[in-house]
């Protein structure tokens, strides 16, 4: 970490932006705490994200629980596959994650991806030890430890039931509703905000890395086939690539190319994937995020989960660190497969054909007269196993007679008795599983992204050193701060009516009256307010009131009653201070 | 159930509004899903309560994790007491909770308050059977069972964490941080709006009795001596109430009178209380609660919760029930009190006097130098017994010498050697426990409220028989649905572009063009879009199009130009189209 987040991570505590859940019970690593000011900023940046990615573009979004039953997950491949290696100390019996201690001690990188025996073995090779006691690790057993907080449904242990690792779940398992919704029609795209969890076995401290966090999934099912993205809207989109060719070179550096560049050189393998980077620069851009600092790279082939394609991370840089703050997978099939092989409902399309197509079919109408008084209780299922014949093997009704097998023994029945015809019929299509592109995003990692790169100290104009968070004023947790110069004269009771007018037009609105007027222009600083109202003496006679900016300092004089029409032109960028 | 709620419920499926989650894998009792309609409803509805509890109230809202650790349920009451009892079949295993067992089968109200011992002897004398196989429970035990839902946090089992079973102990644990920002000064409220968990035994179908469910809580923390609430803002505002009293009366009828004479007649005892009860009339009314099935219901004294004075429900009448959808309760000083006794932190506001008060406290300042060679390695302790002496009973320090024991020794120090002294100290205020009065607001029924008393079936004008869902634009997923009236000649295209121009306006808006207008209305009518837009050929000559309004039916003709801020005026009430 470096000065200026731990400074981030003071002012987010003493402002009420976040602080880690729980402190006067020595707190739990995992778990943090929006304040009004942080739940506001969060509020508004997922405001922010469904109006570009579920509004804009047309789509769904759900709301579905937090705890979700077993099966589920025995399908997603969770149960088996969403786990971390632990190894425990024999001394203090603290555990840790077995693939982090090799990569701190040793040269080797994505552990992960290594299986536990020769992690037992690098272990043992490399001397390694308890970062806790100091404890020799060797012959200490790693052992797989799943990552879902588990818990139970009702009385007694027999309903498992999960935190979901991801709101993508409860996407994918109401797909046999949703599809209705969206009347069967391919493509269409259903999002979830919500939180979701992971036990992590050493969290962090901070957004970064938490227990409990919250994700914005996009879960957009596609014909394969047919659909294509509307790649036009974001062709000429600049979009810094950091490949995985860039990435195995050692001077290699992220190039910076359009999406159309980067789909017609195959640096991005999905032309959906490509449109949703292409959609996401934008959103960063409008949310604060610094585009210098950030860069999409493509996950390594070892990385790639099981299901994906290609995927590729949103990357911030934060504090010297890059951090993930989105996946962008073409996930395929896998999901809806999934479901549909576990599940005891239809998770595929019906996908008409362009023409109907004609198609002969064998079948058979077999003479029970002649059935029943032969074979008795049998002649039922001879009549199935004919039918099955006729449908796998229709040159065994070319001879007088067919003979099949029930329960090993054999039946003959003469061809005419068995009502074989071959029919020609119609189909309009056919069903298909839908593939998935997912863009998820980490909404906590998110917000500290934008919180870190919107900080910074300056001393702008006359006054003393300050701290300020350049938010865009769409997610400022307040929009604009109402002061009266002085508490008296009838100043607080027009600075009053000033605030309740603002408020009326909906704002978000903050009313200070404590300390200087340019001790307060910092306190709202701090927080990001964009914009702040001072009543003085002259609004008592022309009903004037200054509005200064946060970025620039810059002051106007401005009639009261232009106010609310103003501020919303500040709030959209259509008119700035400096230009009034 | 009556027939209309089954009825919702098909529509909620259908139309997308909520259903029970996982039904691919046989549902779970007690979690469901909204659909893209409900989730956008329900959203809707928390943004009007925060619109009305916290922006209008000025208060914050925070949001803390759904996972809490043990000690904050230690503190809180819920690890020991929030139980329901069951009891568990011998035969085929079900459990079943003992005290509906004894409600559904006997006279018996309230069996909930009886102790575990008589509920097991009233099943026996009452020969109950298992509801779900018929075998005697006669001689079973009847045991607790914790309704939280517990999991682990990290590797082990050592650090148990719980669900939260209510919003509020995110608030209350947070105490010492939050009155910072609230600077100290009482009174100051906290909100919260998210999931809470009730591992129920059985849950009812729909959203009444959920596992998983919504609550939007509000935390006033008032000084009980000096702040009084805003009475006069609620005091002519008109409440029928059903108090103790009346529910104890076989005849007696809720009673409808002003808050004013509620709190003058004593019928609500707290002045709290019956501000929230005034101020949630309104949003009730507003959110289209029908105020015929509605009343507030006093808690009966056996029904308190042990840390509540004075509680009273808000109960709605659905389907025939009565069902609770919000409760106000005035917590008194045990939620802040309990988390001062068992967590390290300061749970208290500091209340300034009016006047500084100057008090006398008796003091010592020992001579060390007589004290250490007269005492040696006790003279440190001995300075502790006389500071601790002085305290207790300054009298002792009348005489020439002074005695005190140390670990059963006893030492007599001359008086003079002491430096005792009486000294007058001002002390400006002292500490207090705040008091909490709670608004507990149950997201999930209250939609369902509004969605039942929202639903009817009428034959409006000459259309055939239609089900409407008569929604507060406020609250309605689409505010606006577009159509053409036919899919050629340009007019799609015109609709589109009409609807692009309402999504750019902010609202919420439908396009569809499939079927005649009128069954087009009346899939609009049955989810409460309110208000429906057609663009016709005359759309393409001059400009205007028919706007349609969901109750009245009534039509009007108006310029596209209009047309945002129409539907902006439609939305706020400020215009009806019957009145164009």
């Amino acid at each position: 970490m470096s000065d200026d987040t731990d400074r981030l991570t003071e002012l987010a505590k003493r402002r009420g932006i976040f602080f880690q859940s729980s402190e006067a019970y020595g707190g739990v690593s995992g778990f943090y705490v929006y304040g009004p000011a942080g739940a506001t900023l969060k509020e508004n940046l997922q405001d922010a994200w469904r109006d570009r990615f579920v509004r804009r573009e047309g789509h769904m979004e759900i709301e579905a629980p937090n705890v979700m039953p077993e099966p589920v997950f025995e399908a997603s491949g969770h149960l088996d596959g969403f786990d971390d290696m632990i190894v425990e100390c024999p001394e203090c019996g603290t555990s840790h994650r077995a693939d982090h201690l090799v990569e701190d001690n040793t040269d080797i990188e994505e552990a992960e991806s290594i299986a536990i025996g020769d992690i037992e073995d690098i272990i043992a090779e490399n001397d390694l030890v308890c970062p806790a006691c100091g404890t020799e690790l060797a012959g200490e057993s790693v052992e797989d430890f799943n990552l879902m907080f588990e818990t139970n449904i009702g009385p007694g242990s027999s309903s498992p039931g999960y935190l979901r690792p991801e709101t993508a779940q409860g996407i994918f398992v109401e797909f046999p509703r949703l599809k209705e919704y969206a009347r069967a029609q391919l493509p269409f795209g259903v999002a979830q905000v919500g939180a979701a969890y992971r036990n992590e076995i050493s969290p962090r401290k901070g957004l970064v890395r938490l227990r409990e966090f919250a994700q914005a999934e996009l879960e957009h099912f596609v014909d394969p086939e047919r659909d294509d993205p509307p790649l036009a809207e974001v062709e000429d989109v600049e979009v810094t690539l950091y490949s995985e060719a860039r990435q195995d070179d050692p001077d290699g550096e992220p190039l910076t190319m359009t999406v159309e560049e980067a789909v017609a050189e195959g640096v991005v393998g999905s032309d959906w994937v490509a449109y949703y980077l292409g959609v996401a620069q934008g959103w960063y851009e409008r949310i604060g995020v610094d585009m210098d600092r950030f860069r999409y790279r493509q996950h390594r082939s070892g990385e790639l989960a099981h299901y994906a394609a290609d995927c590729w991370d949103a990357e911030a840089e934060v504090g010297g660190d890059w951090i993930e703050i989105t996946g962008f997978a073409y996930r395929g099939d896998y999901d809806l497969s999934k479901h549909g092989e576990y599940a005891d409902d239809d998770f595929t399309i019906f996908r008409q054909y362009d023409d109907p197509v004609t198609v002969e079919r064998a079948v058979v109408d077999p003479d029970m007269s002649y059935l029943g008084p032969e074979f008795g209780g049998d002649a039922g299922a001879v009549a199935d196993a004919l039918e099955t014949l006729a449908e796998r093997d229709r040159s065994a009704f070319e001879g007088e007679s067919v003979t099949v097998e029930v329960d090993g023994e054999s039946y003959t029945v003469p061809v005419e008795q068995t009502g074989f015809a071959v029919e020609e019929t119609t189909e309009s299509g056919e069903h298909i599983t839908p593939h998935v592109v997912e863009p998820s995003f980490g909404v906590d990692r998110v917000v500290y992204t934008v919180l870190a790169h919107s900080y910074r100290t300056d001393s702008a104009g006359e006054e003393e050193e300050r701290t300020v968070l350049s938010l865009p004023p769409e997610l400022a947790p307040t929009t604009v701060a109402v002061f009266p110069l002085m508490d008296k004269d009838g100043l607080a009771e027009r600075a009053h009516e000033v605030a309740e007018r603002l408020r009326a037009s909906g704002f978000e609105v903050a009313y200070d009256d404590s300390g200087s007027i340019g001790r307060r222009y910092r306190r709202q600083d701090e927080v990001g307010t964009p914009f702040c109202v001072t009543v003085d003496y002259d609004t008592l006679d022309d009903d004037t009131v200054t509005v200064r900016d946060r970025d620039s300092t810059a002051q106007a004089r401005i009639a009261v009653d232009d106010l609310p029409g103003l501020v919303a032109d500040l709030r959209s960028g259509e008119a700035t201070v400096a230009d009034l």
